[in-house]
């Protein structure tokens, strides 16, 4: 165990996530280049934990604390230790929308503990852990890696979960980066309301048709292809029989707006477990359509695939 | 219409295939690197069909014969026209073993046709009909396009059908490429005995849980991202839930076999409906197992990708 020096400090800047992207239901996600800042420095003793923007005033300033938690289960992967942390966290990405601030949240308090216990490296840019560890610890907090890993690794991921047949060993969460074409416009239109993941997973159906299942798996293994090099398929590889019917009735609002975009050509989904629709095109989604969202109270974020986490030591 | 000049032939070379690749339910094929060869000439009347190697003595030499029918289908697509035929089948993939002769069969006719009707150029390799033109029409025979797909594009493929709600619309077959990694190895052990693809089809299920859809869903999207660039995730990506299980019983060997291979670290799965297994690795398989192989009475063929279907004017 190695004491990290009172003093060092740490600058995370993480990116959001879409997971799922249609078929690729708690498997597939993309980075998108709209980012948290998380600040961490080892100090004397206590814990201070200071939150700026979402979630200001309404999540606790303890160790209940996602990105502390965090921080505490990757000091203790790296075999470090700290006497005292202040956290500072800038967070835009909006909470409980489908757009992966959880994870990023999870994903930045690792990799700000990866900071402190070891200098970036070109072969290891975050620090003492490497990328499969900082998945595998981030994605332990939420039960699947489809948002972690995008957040860890930057670009399109594909993911994968494996439980032990034991019951006791913990899951492995695993995942594999996808490069995503220049090209690609990730347009996200974010309703005003929370939509709780749990609560919008148990609508889902404990059994589908095999040929639905057929459906989704025909298009999750085209969707990477399409981001990597065949922007030109990103519609049919965002075709889903395995969620989104089941979460309409429940999101009825992101339901209309994903199958009026998707009828006009855009390949639109849902967001994670919603309520954000996402579209992923080579053209810009028709500006008079997003005027029409922003008058109906939806917030419209225009931007693209994101980068990786990165980590910056700042003393 | 064009008429096809008396005398004009075609010798079409056409790779077998390996369908479903474990996860990849009638979406993913892999072109195999042992091949048929039709010669096709345009004649003054009539029609001959000559049978080599596999098949000779059994199948049907009229219009009943597939190549013929898959002739007739690209000579009509290519708006072109013969007097009569004579058509020369060299035939080495093994019938009704999972290893795509029938749609190789449909696919040597469609390009037999297309090089009929049209010179080959360096943007369209196979005369007088693309790509996606000749996977429709060679699909069309099958019902699903993953071994017409990988026999026309060789190398890997994703497939996907689109059938139109009409009731009444032929259904639409489609595909992209995938590259495969020069290090990978394909290696089949076939059993001495056919299956019909769709008596192999009547034992699945009509429903199947949500978990083994994702399950599935996330194994097939990593299979092409792994045959292209990760082969070290070939055993992962090869996992399946979706047909496998519901096969072993009437495909006892097979499975014996696949489970055998796939504990001793082979990603191993059923090809296409069996039952031929396919081992897709960048280890060759220890000769010691395969020799017991061959002394249970499987052949094996120790093999690569293919590449795709060619097709050479002679005069």
């Amino acid at each position: 165990m190695s004491d990290v020096a009172v003093g060092r400090a740490v600058k995370v800047t993480v990116p959001a996530s879409s997971a799922n992207l249609g078929p690729g239901f708690d498997t597939l996600g993309l980075a998108v280049d709209f980012t948290d800042v998380v600040e961490v420095e080892a100090t004397d003793s206590g814990l201070e934990v200071i939150v700026h923007g979402e979630g200001e005033g309404e999540v606790p300033l303890d160790e209940r604390h996602l990105v502390v938690r965090a921080v505490r289960a990757g000091l203790r992967e790296a075999g470090a230790t700290v006497r005292g942390l202040k956290i500072t966290c800038h967070n835009v990405i909006p909470h409980s929308r489908g757009l992966g601030s959880s994870a990023a949240a999870a994903v930045a308090g690792v990799v700000a503990a990866s900071g402190l216990a070891g200098d970036p490296t070109p072969e290891r840019p975050t620090g003492a852990l490497d990328d499969d560890t900082l998945i595998q610890l981030a994605a332990s907090f939420e039960g699947h890696p489809d948002n972690a890993a995008a957040s860890v690794l930057g670009g399109g991921v594909i993911s994968w979960t494996n439980i032990p047949v034991d019951g006791r060993s913990a899951p492995e969460y695993r995942a594999v980066g996808v490069p995503v074409a220049e090209s690609v416009l990730a347009t996200a239109l974010i309703p005003d309301f929370h939509a709780s993941t749990e609560a919008v997973r148990r609508v889902l159906p404990s059994d589908v048709s095999h040929v639905d299942a057929r459906f989704n798996v025909s298009r999750a293994a085209l969707l990477p292809v399409a981001l990597s090099r065949h922007p030109e398929l990103l519609w049919e590889a965002t075709r889903d029989r395995l969620h989104q019917p089941y979460r309409a009735e429940v999101l009825p609002v992101s339901s209309e707006w994903v199958n009026r975009l998707r009828n006009l050509g855009y390949p639109a989904f849902l967001s994670g477990a919603g309520p954000t629709v996402m579209v992923l095109s080579t053209e810009p989604v028709d500006p008079a359509l997003l005027d029409e969202a922003r008058s109906r109270g939806l917030r419209v974020l225009e931007t693209r695939a994101g980068g990786r986490v990165t980590v910056e030591v700042s003393n």
